[in-house]
C-alpha cells in the first residue's frame, strides 16, 4: 500500500454482511446521476457537484478475467454498491464482480482542496490475484444559480423550484421586467435599447441572479463554469455580471468605471459564456434584464443555466456534466381601471379648450392628484390624450413602475408618450402595424378595463380588458389591428373581451360605456349609454308640461331644439332603436363576460344620431364619455332641456351618481370636443395607482 | 281583446299567489341571455334560439306614469317575472310595475311557421287604466353546429363540450386532418394547396360538421344563418358546404359537377358567409380541411362560429344574435419507433450498391414486408435514404393516413417525397429553413423517436422524439435548424430530448443509438454504440491468444489491421475515451428522460476513430446503426477478428440480440455506405404501423 493511500479506509467490501455506510444516498429517481468512467491505466480526475450522484459501472473498466473487487475511499466520500453483491460462501472474499455492478459516489460536502478526496477500486482474478486498480481523485463543490423563486425580494439559496414557474399563492417562479423606462433624461432612449448600463438605478429595473459556489479556491484545471441562454430567449433578456462586491462599493463609484464594473455577459449575440468561479465560499452577483412584453411569438418564459463545463483532450469541446436553470416569467402589462385612484391626470392644451382646461383643473385640484397639461408645441393641435396612449404599470417583487402603451393610430400627439412620458421608472411600449391597416377602432378610447369581477366562479381579479371591434359576421369591419390585439391577449392576466363598437362613427367603447366606483354591490357600476332611458326622460318631461323645453341653450352655432322637436321626430326614433339594439347586444356580452346582473347597469339617458356610413355620434355630449377620479366625475355638460331652471340631463345624472355617493361635475366640452366627435374622456387620460394585487397570484 | 289573441292564455299575473308556469325555465347563469326590447308604438318580431332566454326589462318600454303590467302568451311560450313581484293587499290588481321589472321568456321547441307565438304586455296607469300595449311575435328555433366532440367517428347532435376541447380519456373535441396527402396522381399537388374538391376520396381527408336545424319551412323575412371564422384561423382551415343529400346521391356523381357540389365556404379570403336555413327538421352537411401543422405560431387549435344573424333597418349592420361554435383540433404529425411493425422499406438502387440492395431484399422478404426501391433516375446517386425524409402518420377518429416529413437536407434525393410519396392517403410536410443555415445535423438520422416510455410517473405512450444538437455551452456547433426543432415541439404528444450528436463527424444520433423490441421489461431495449464495450473485447481476444486475429479481412482497399494493433494505439485509445465520454453524457440524458435503469441498456462493441476538425467517425461499420423489423436485424457487417472462423463482433451481436429473441442479419454495407460515413440505418427507411394508442387520449 502506498502512502497516498493512508487517508483510504478500507470499506463495505462484503455489503452482504455489514450494513451501507451511514451517510451513503437514498436510491432517488429524481437525483441527477452522472456516469463516471475510470481507468486501470490512469488515475482519473472527477468534479462532483453535491447534491448529485457519480454511478461508474465497476465492470466496464475491469481487466479481462476480474472476478472480484473491493472499493476504498477517503472519509469524505460516500459510495454504495448496487445491485448488493451476492453473498458468498467464503466471506473472506471480496465482492463478486458482475457486468452489472456499480459504485454510485455522493460527498457531502464542498472540499477544501482540489482533488482532496479519492476512490480506488482494486480488481481480483480467481484466486484474488490483484489483476488492476483505477484511482479516482475527486473535487466536491456547491454549485446554485439562485432567484427569487418565492417572490418575497430576497434570493433564497437553492431553491427548489427555480427551475419552474407556476402561477397563483401556492405557485413559484422568479420574475423579470421589461427594462423599458430611461434612466438618462437627456439622451432619451429605452434602457433595453442600449447594451451598457449607464447608472446605478438602472439596476433596480433587473432582476437578481446570484451564482453561490463553494468549494477549493480554484478548481482542478480546466474545469469551467459558463451561463447559457437559448436562441430565442436571448431576445427577450440580457445578463449582466456585476464586479462589485458591496454596496458600499458601489457608492463609490464614479460614472466613468460604471460600464466595466458590470460586463454584458448574455444577449442576442453571446449565448453562452464562461463567468468566474471565485473560491471558498463565494456569490457572483448577475443582473437579468428583461427586453420584451409577451406577445403571440413569446409565452414569457426565460431560462438560464448555469453548467459546469469538464475539460476534453485539446481540440475537443468541454463537456456540460452538470446544469443548474433557472426560470423567469416576463411581468405582463397591466391596465388599471376607473375604480383605482387617480394619480396623474393628462389633457391637451390647444388654442380653442380654454374652457374645457378651466374646468379639468378645477375638478382635478379637488381631487388633490396632480395635472400635467400636453403643450401645443408637441400636441400640434390633437386633443384625443385618452386615443394616442394608455397607461398601464409592471410589478414585480423587487420593484414597480408605470408603463405607457403608445397606439399606432399616430396623430399629431405621437411623439408625446416618447419624448414626454418615457423616463426614469416610466416605461414605454408600443406596437407597429406593419402589414395593417390603423383605423379609428385602434385608438384608445376604443381600450378599457373593468375594475375585478367573479364570472361563473372564475376570478379575474385585476378586471378584464374591454376593446371594440366589428361583428365577426360582418363584410367590410373596422378593427383593432391584430398586433395590438395579439399584445394584449397575451398579457393573459386581465382577459380580454370584444365588444361590438364598429356601429359608432368613431368606434370607441368609451362613447357608451364606462365604470364608476361604487359603495355596494360589486364596488362599481357599468354605466352604458341608453338611448331608451333618454326617450323615456323626455316623455316625461312632455307629459310634465315640458315639451317645449329646448335642448342646447345658451351655445352659440348651434341650433336649439326642444323636448317636443325630439320626440316628434320618427327618423331619429328609429336611428336611436337601432343604437339600442347595438348597446343591448354589448350590455348581453358585458353581462355574462363580467357576471353582472342587471342591478350592477346604470342606464344614462343618452340619444345618438345617425350620420355618414349609417354610423352613430352623440346627440347631445355624451355624458357616458366621463373621467372618474375617485368619487368625483368630470362629465360632459350636456346642455339639455332647462326645466325650472335647471337641466334635466345634469339633474338626473346626478340623481344617479350621488346615489352611489359620486359628485358630477359638468364640464363644457361642446365646441371643442363634442362638435369634434369626442368629449371629456376623450380629451382625458388618467394615470392611476397599481392594483394592490399581485398579478402573480392569479391562478391561470 | 282582438280575435288574435285568442290563443293567448292569462299566467302569471299574480305570480306571489300562484306558483310560476311549469315549463319556465329555471334561473341558469350558464344560459345565454339576450336582451329583447319592446315596444308600445309597433308589434316587434324576434326569432328564439331553443336553449336561450330572452330578457325583456318591462319598464324600458312603458309609457311614462304605468304602475301596473300584465304579461299574456301563446301556449307554446314559457315566461317568469324577475324579481317576483310584490305581494299587493288586493290581490285583483296586475303585478306592480318596478325599474327593475323583467320578463324572461323561453319557448320548448321550434315553431311550425314564423310569428306563430306571441307575447303581449299590457301597461296600466294608478287606477289599472290601460296606458299601452307592447306586442312581440315569437318563432322559435332549433338551432346546433355539430362535430365528433366525443371522438367516435360520428357527428353526434350538441354535444355540451364541442366548443371547447379536453385532452385525456376523459376529454372531449373534434379533430381535423391536414389534408397533405394528393388525391391526384396525374397532376399531383398536395390536397390542400387547392381550394376545390376534386375527388369524392377527398372529403375522407376531411372531417364532417352538420348544421341541424328545425323551425318553419322559412326564417321570418331578414333572418340569415352565417358561418364565420377568425383571420388567424383561416390561414390553417378551410371548409365546404355540400349540396348533395344523400349517399346514394354522392354515388351518382360524374366529375363534372362535383365542384360545384361542395361550393367553398370558408377560406382565407372569406372568413364569413351566409348558409342557406334548410326549413322544417333538416341537416346540412360541411366538410372542414385542415391546412397547416401546428407550429410554434399556431397550437392547432380551430374555432367554427355558426351565427344567426337579425335584419337591422336598411343599411344597418346586421346583429348577430345567438352563436353556436365548435373547436377542433389539428392532428399532429406523430412518429414512429422501431417497436411498431414494418410496413414498407425503402432503398436507393445505386451503380455500387448491389450487394447492399441483395441483402436487404432478402431480410425484407424474409418479414413479409413491402420493398421500395428508389431508382437512380430519382436519387442521382443520393442513397441517403433515412436522411431525405422520416416516416410518420396522422390520426383522427375517421381516418388516419402516413405522412412523411420531408427534411431541409435536400440532397439529390429531395425530389422523391414528394414525386413518389404524395400521393392518396400518403401525405407530405416539410419545413423550410428559409434563413438558417442547413447542416448534417438536419438529416433524419439525427431525428428518432423511442418507444413508448414512463419517467417518473409521467407516461409518453407514443415514445419521445430524439434529436442531436451541439452542447449549449458550445461557441461554433452544428444544429438541427429551428424551424424543425419548432414544428417538433409544437406536435406536443411526443415531447422531444435533444441530445450531443455534434461530437460525431456526420452528426447524427442513429450514429450511436438505436432501439430493439424486448420480450421483458419495458418492452425494448436501448442499444447503445460503446468503445469501451469494443476494447473489453479486444482485451479479452488479445489475452485469450487471438491478438493476430485481423479485422476487414476479404476487403479491398481497405488495410487489414490486428487487434494487437488496435489495442497498442494509444491516440486510437485517448479519441475513444473521448468518444465514451460523449455517449455517456447522451446515456445520462436518455436515462433521465426516457425513465431507464442499466439493465434497459445494452452496449455494443463499436470503436470510433477521430478525424478532422476534432469529430468521430466509426472505426468499423457501425453495428449500432441498424434497420430493424420486427425481430429481425439488419445490421451492417463488421468485418470484425475472426475467430475459430467466425468474426468476433458478429458473434458478440448475436448473443447479446439473441438473448432477446432477436435474429441478426449482418448486411455488407462496407464499400457503397461505410466508407462515405453511413450505414445500414444511414441507406434506409421504414415506414411503421400506426401506434393502436390514439393520441387524443394523452393527458397533457
Amino acid at each position: 500500500m502506498s502512502s497516498s493511500e493512508v487517508q483510504f479506509s478500507e470499506q463495505n467490501s462484503k455489503p452482504a454482511a455489514k450494513p451501507l455506510k451511514r451517510k451513503a444516498p437514498a436510491p432517488d429517481a429524481e437525483m441527477h446521476q452522472r456516469t463516471l468512467r475510470l481507468s486501470c491505466e490512469e488515475t482519473t480526475q472527477a468534479l462532483y457537484v453535491v447534491g448529485t450522484e457519480l454511478k461508474v459501472n465497476v465492470s466496464r473498466s475491469a481487466p479481462p478475467r476480474s472476478k472480484y473487487f473491493s472499493v476504498r475511499c477517503s472519509p469524505a466520500v460516500q459510495y454504495r454498491i448496487s445491485p448488493p453483491p451476492p453473498p458468498q460462501t467464503d466471506d473472506t472474499l471480496p465482492p463478486l464482480l458482475t457486468p452489472k455492478s456499480t459504485i454510485l459516489i455522493s460527498m457531502d460536502g464542498a472540499s477544501e482542496f482540489a482533488n482532496d478526496s479519492k476512490m480506488s477500486v482494486k480488481y481480483y482474478g480467481e484466486k484474488t490475484d490483484v489483476l488492476g486498480k483505477a484511482v479516482v481523485l475527486l473535487t466536491a463543490v456547491e454549485i446554485s444559480l439562485d432567484v427569487d423563486a418565492d417572490r418575497d425580494g430576497v434570493v433564497e439559496k437553492n431553491n427548489p423550484n427555480k427551475g419552474s414557474w407556476k402561477w397563483g399563492p401556492n405557485g413559484h417562479g422568479a420574475i423579470l421586467l421589461v427594462n423599458c423606462d430611461s434612466e438618462s433624461i437627456s439622451k432619451k432612449k429605452q434602457d433595453s435599447e442600449s447594451e451598457e448600463i449607464s447608472k446605478v438605478s438602472d439596476l433596480q429595473d433587473m432582476s437578481r441572479m446570484v451564482l453561490r459556489t463553494s468549494g477549493p479556491a480554484q478548481l482542478p484545471e480546466g474545469y469551467q463554469l459558463t451561463l447559457h441562454i437559448s436562441q430565442s430567449n436571448a431576445e427577450s433578456v440580457r445578463v449582466f455580471r456585476s464586479r462589485v462586491q458591496s454596496h458600499s462599493q458601489l457608492k463609490k463609484l464614479i460614472f466613468k468605471n460604471f460600464i466595466k464594473d458590470y460586463p454584458l455577459v448574455l444577449s442576442k449575440a453571446v449565448l453562452s459564456q464562461k463567468v468566474p468561479y471565485e473560491g471558498g465560499t463565494a456569490e457572483t452577483t448577475f443582473f437579468v434584464e428583461g427586453l420584451r412584453f409577451p406577445d403571440k411569438d413569446f409565452d414569457g418564459l426565460i431560462t438560464i443555466n448555469l453548467s459546469l463545463l469538464e475539460p476534453a483532450s485539446k481540440g475537443f469541446p468541454e463537456t456540460p456534466i452538470f446544469t443548474d436553470k433557472v426560470v423567469f416569467r416576463m411581468a405582463p402589462w397591466i391596465m388599471t381601471p376607473n375604480t383605482l385612484d387617480p394619480v396623474e391626470v393628462f389633457v391637451c392644451s390647444t388654442a380653442d379648450n380654454y374652457q374645457f382646461l378651466k374646468g379639468i383643473r378645477k375638478l382635478v385640484q379637488r381631487c388633490g392628484c396632480k395635472l400635467r397639461v400636453c403643450h401645443e408645441y408637441m400636441n400640434r393641435g390633437d386633443r384625443w390624450m385618452q386615443d394616442e396612449v394608455e397607461f398601464g404599470y409592471i410589478d414585480s417583487p423587487h420593484h414597480s413602475f408605470p408603463v405607457v402603451l403608445d397606439s399606432p393610430r399616430d396623430g399629431y400627439l405621437q411623439d408625446f408618450p416618447y419624448e414626454e412620458l418615457l423616463g426614469p421608472d416610466f416605461g414605454y411600449v408600443t406596437r407597429e402595424a406593419w402589414n395593417e391597416e390603423v383605423s379609428s377602432l385602434d385608438s384608445f378610447g376604443n381600450l378599457e378595463v373593468s375594475p375585478p369581477v367573479t364570472v361563473n366562479g372564475k376570478n379575474y381579479p385585476l378586471g378584464r380588458i374591454i376593446i371594440g371591434v366589428a361583428f365577426p359576421t360582418a363584410a367590410h369591419g373596422r378593427n383593432m389591428t391584430k398586433v395590438v390585439q395579439d399584445f394584449l391577449w397575451a398579457q393573459k392576466v386581465q382577459d380580454p373581451i370584444a365588444l361590438f363598437s364598429d356601429w359608432l362613427c368613431v368606434g370607441h367603447v368609451d362613447e357608451f360605456m364606462t365604470f364608476v366606483p361604487a359603495p355596494d354591490r360589486k364596488g362599481f357600476r357599468l354605466l352604458l349609454a341608453s338611448p331608451d332611458a333618454g326617450y323615456k326622460l323626455f316623455q316625461g318631461l312632455q307629459q310634465d308640461g315640458h315639451g317645449q323645453a329646448t335642448l342646447f341653450e345658451g351655445l352659440a352655432d348651434q341650433e336649439q331644439i326642444t323636448v317636443d322637436d325630439i320626440l316628434s321626430n320618427q327618423q331619429l326614433r328609429e336611428e336611436n332603436n337601432y343604437v339600442q339594439g347595438c348597446i343591448d347586444w354589448n350590455r348581453d356580452v358585458l353581462k355574462r363576460e363580467l357576471g353582472l346582473e342587471d342591478e350592477d347597469i346604470i342606464d344614462l339617458p343618452i340619444l345618438f344620431k345617425v350620420e355618414k356610413e349609417n354610423r352613430a355620434v352623440a346627440f347631445y355630449p355624451d355624458m357616458v364619455n366621463m373621467i372618474v377620479l375617485g368619487k368625483n366625475l368630470g362629465i360632459p355638460k350636456p346642455f339639455g332641456p332647462q326645466v325650472n331652471g335647471r337641466c334635466a340631463l345634469e339633474a338626473e345624472m346626478c340623481s344617479l351618481m350621488g346615489e352611489l355617493g359620486l359628485s358630477c361635475t359638468f364640464i363644457d366640452d361642446f365646441t371643442s370636443y363634442h362638435k369634434l366627435l369626442g368629449e371629456v374622456h376623450c380629451g382625458s387620460n388618467v394615470r392611476r395607482a397599481p392594483f394592490p394585487y399581485k398579478w402573480w397570484n392569479l391562478e391561470l
